[in-house]
């Protein structure tokens, strides 16, 4: 895996999922959606196009491909640990269609805390003051895998 | 801006920012990297790709236009608030990477509370049992948004 010039994981991960349909393939791998032909159907994509994002995936070891079927042997795609550590990435993204396009319906989904039943919220957290932490908060230093003192490493904050 | 059949907050987020350019502008965007000449030196990004690109997000009221100069007009481009409530999103996209891509090396860049200068998390959070939930302890419900009953409202748990 080459790293981006700048050193920055934004451009390296969207090297992995930076396109709609990869990122669709894993929203519904979250939801149980794993074999070719129904991954083909709820996407309506082209099955070209879905073969390729899938080897793509699965050569990343985002996704893993297991047999569930023999004579023809048949596979489906699950999320490695790897994958599965995207949910937060995804979370976000559906949050951020929930409050800023969902509009006078409300969000499709609501994410609740299994236990309890409560909506879920999604947050930054400081351990060390053990407190949520607004983005206008954020500051930012370069990291150990920092290349270069440019712009590239000045943070992110909002 | 029209909502997917799905009812699908990812679907549609992607709709606006589900393509590598839009989301590496964002990134600079939030880095200070505003105006034209400066982000498609940063980026490598063709010119008419970046004004597509730029005009798509100004549309969608993610970044908006503003002059910075006279004789001639140039524009730099600002978060809105809606942009900038991407945030939480490229995070998570950024601490992925840092996680599976950085390597031995390490992350380029520590996000970090700016108040304390610690290193900042991003998790799940239920507020009603006021306590951080994994990934795997994640429900849903089909929110007042939702469309249909199939298995495109079956939750997003890990």
């Amino acid at each position: 895996m080459p790293m981006s010039p700048a050193g920055c994981s934004i451009a390296d991960t969207l090297e992995v999922i930076g396109d709609r349909w990869s990122i669709l393939i894993l929203r519904d791998a979250f939801r149980g959606v794993r074999r070719f032909d129904e991954l083909q159907r709820d996407l309506g994509i082209a099955r070209n196009v879905l073969t390729d994002r899938l080897q793509k995936l699965v050569d990343h070891r985002v996704l893993m491909r297991r047999p569930y079927q023999t004579r023809p042997t048949r596979y489906e795609y699950r999320l490695t640990p790897k994958g599965r550590d995207l949910s937060p990435a995804l979370v976000a993204l559906m949050r951020w269609g929930d409050t800023w396009l969902a509009g006078d319906a409300g969000p499709p989904l609501v994410l609740t805390h299994r236990e309890c039943g409560a909506p879920l919220d999604q947050a930054f957290v400081c351990w060390s003051c053990d407190t949520t932490v607004t983005p206008t908060e954020i500051g930012s230093r370069p990291g150990p895998g920092a290349k270069g003192f440019g712009r590239a490493n000045a943070g992110i904050s909002a």
